[in-house]
């Protein structure tokens, strides 16, 4: 947003044809810098409309990345995940017809006006070809994109917000959820771990999955069989098996990752 | 648009999440028929986006062709070309620094106007892929693209006819434009004459394209030199040559075109 | 896309600017029949390129219809829900490093390349505003747009045709999904009969929002606490109440709506 | 460009979901260092999708930069303006049926393909909300998206560059249309002239516009009615009206905008 909003910080006052015919540079330079802008380098009777796409595919990203975390919250408020929900408070009503239910609208309005956003910038982008140093053609369509998407985005962009600062989230829930595979999830790990205690990888693929499948299919219990697996034994002990299923070595490096954003 | 209209004329009263759960479905088929549209076969809590995105892509197509109509107009208006202007009040004010000049202004503004519509196709067609029988994500983008859209093509629809209706045209210049090239615009009616009196259409083409070089590069009399051309003369007498630059022979064939549309 | 189809079966022969000057009418004509097209009833040197934006937006809008489907399938396979897969050979290798993981990777395919024809479908609309009758600026776009947004359509109504016919249900999974809730459900069904038997609507919803909260938020037993509610007791008997939970009642329509596809 | 380049050029290597599980961060910064790519500062699976949609949106920001270049040229190539034409080889074949015509086919393709790009855009930023940390989705788009926009700019900075290194520009055709309109455009300069020697500009407007229509309607002498017309001299003597029409003080500020570009 901070690059985009350089590169539309730009002004002109160069005449009807850009040729400074009837007015010196020089009150353009005095303008913009009052205006703490840039003087367009170049320009017609209009400024070049790549400017205008650049800030308006800019907000279509940062739509389509509010998008993709509303995405993940409607996932999450699933019934049969509920791991989050959206705020909801006393006072709103639920569902016309189903009075427990409580979808996730902000989140699904999120998603609709990123679409909308995106929608937009595709009509920024054909407004770059314009003709000569004349076409008005732009005008029509700024007057609807440009004040529909930037308010669009601020909403979102202040909605979503409240829906994070708010969100419910239920920490017991995504225990269950992890266990649901009876502990497939540290596959990766075990993998890793019999190749370090040097198994060839694709027979550690094949010892693991065996194992992985009879849990995943007949719903057997992963942990027992893989102690149970020759192959597997040959090469690790009971102890170091179970050392993998310890989901505390899988967060090991989480403060790490926050310190990357000075958290 | 006929057919368009017919795909998103249909009904639904399915109950919550298409079962007609609560609801006979004589009760849908009663107030459609009430309404003069057709109950949709199948639904969910809503109807399928499918329809939607179909009506708006059709919009889009005809905010196109008048896209292509008015593109067409902009350029007639060329200060080089003038064949063509859009009415211009007296009363109306011209450029604030040409006084003399007066811009497409309408025609550009449809042009622009092509363009938000087709952007919001693009999120129409993003609306097809809702979630379940419960995702209300469409709901932010159709309350925007839809009165838009709708409202837009209107406009587009009312005041083209109008640009159209009092079109100012300038034949003179348009017969003047079709001479600029020194009779060059005849060459295809010349070209198929020399092949039915028996030229190969291969020599042909180049005896007549060296004349219409000379026309078009050197500004020599197209008409003196292809009668000069001896490969030519042993075809055709210039009495034949002649005859290919009538214009009459174009344009013997447009009461058929028109009778196509029963005018 | 039979509508699309016949929107595109169209030809032209009337010349190099659609003035029929070199040619008749009647080949146009007779070479139209026997190609089993129409001819085009107006033309330039092209065809008018709405006709193939109908064709690719129709192309689109079946595209977008795929993109829901799997976008549903996408939903079911997940690891919390598990009610569909996708079939997964015996040969076929799981993800590479969890390997009991089997992603729903077509369905995710059939969704990208929706992705990709919408696009298409946008040049294809931007292609109609051609310039008078003989810009050539389309055919760089349709040479690309056509074959490849024609081949992955095909590719996805093939594909997308296996994977409903091998698509692995799992009938206990939904059945046990659906009592997740704990008759919740049923809610929309007690609603109605409550106000069948007299109860006012707004009255009938607290009634029965309060009970459902309980159990969404508590984990309580819902058809015992509606049991137990003086308001509603006031107005249905056990019995009555019982009988809204009765899922056959909600399946009671199923054949009417298969008989409405002659199924 | 250089700014998107920096955008996209990131690294991951943090595992199955992006938690360092089974190797080291260390590893990312080192391979990444390597590379002369930055690492991710987070990353799930995969790497976030709004780094390639920025990188996409600015390949659809230039291609629509050349696509306007290009129309540029293609209104110039018109043959009632023909001020510059692409180059013909001579081996080149011209029109199939206009022998002598050259139509400005490769400016034709640019804006072809710009169209493509931007469509490849809409994909991109579609691409952008993908599922938890595991969704392929964007895969089947990015495989065909990438290459084909990437080649597709390529070609066009190339072939561009060349169209603009051989464009033949008629100066003298230049000059022939800058007077078809007898002086008027040096409206702008007169009512500026004006209003310094103390006219008011409304006034000023009227009586320029008043001679400027005699000029573009009947055809009149615009520098002998505006000398003399009665409002204007009370203000302006013959040799100061005179002044108005001089190119050069139209051009005076021409190196100062070169200079801007270090030319």
């Amino acid at each position: 947003m901070k690059r985009a909003k350089n590169v539309v910080s730009v002004g002109k006052i160069s005449g009807a044809v850009g040729t400074y015919a009837d007015i010196d540079p020089f009150v353009e330079e005095y303008v913009c810098k009052k205006l703490d802008i840039t003087p367009s380098p170049v320009s017609t009777q209009t400024l070049q409309r790549d400017r205008h796409a650049e800030f308006m595919t800019t907000l279509a990203v940062i739509a389509s990345s509010i998008d993709k975390f509303a995405t993940e919250i409607r996932h999450l408020q699933r019934t049969e995940v509920r791991e989050a929900e959206e705020y909801f408070s006393p006072k709103q009503k639920g569902s016309s017809i189903m009075p427990h239910k409580r979808n996730p609208v902000t989140c699904e309005r999120m998603c609709g006006l990123a679409r909308v956003i995106r929608g937009n910038a595709q009509a920024a982008l054909e407004d770059v070809a314009l003709w000569h140093e004349r076409d008005i053609s732009h005008s029509s369509v700024e007057r609807i994109i440009l004040p529909d998407s930037t308010i669009a985005l601020d909403y979102m962009l202040t909605t979503f917000t409240r829906v994070i600062d708010r969100l419910i989230v239920y920490p017991e829930k995504m225990m269950q959820d992890l266990k649901l595979t009876g502990g497939l999830i540290f596959s990766p790990i075990l993998l890793n771990t019999l190749v370090e205690k040097g198994a060839v990888r694709e027979q550690a693929y094949r010892w693991v999955q065996r194992n992985a499948m009879k849990r995943w299919l007949e719903g057997e219990d992963f942990l027992d069989n893989l102690k149970k697996d020759e192959d597997i034994a040959a090469v690790m002990t009971n102890e170091e098996i179970e050392e993998c299923f310890d989901v505390k070595k899988m967060l090991r490096h989480v403060d790490t990752i926050f310190a990357r954003f000075g958290l």
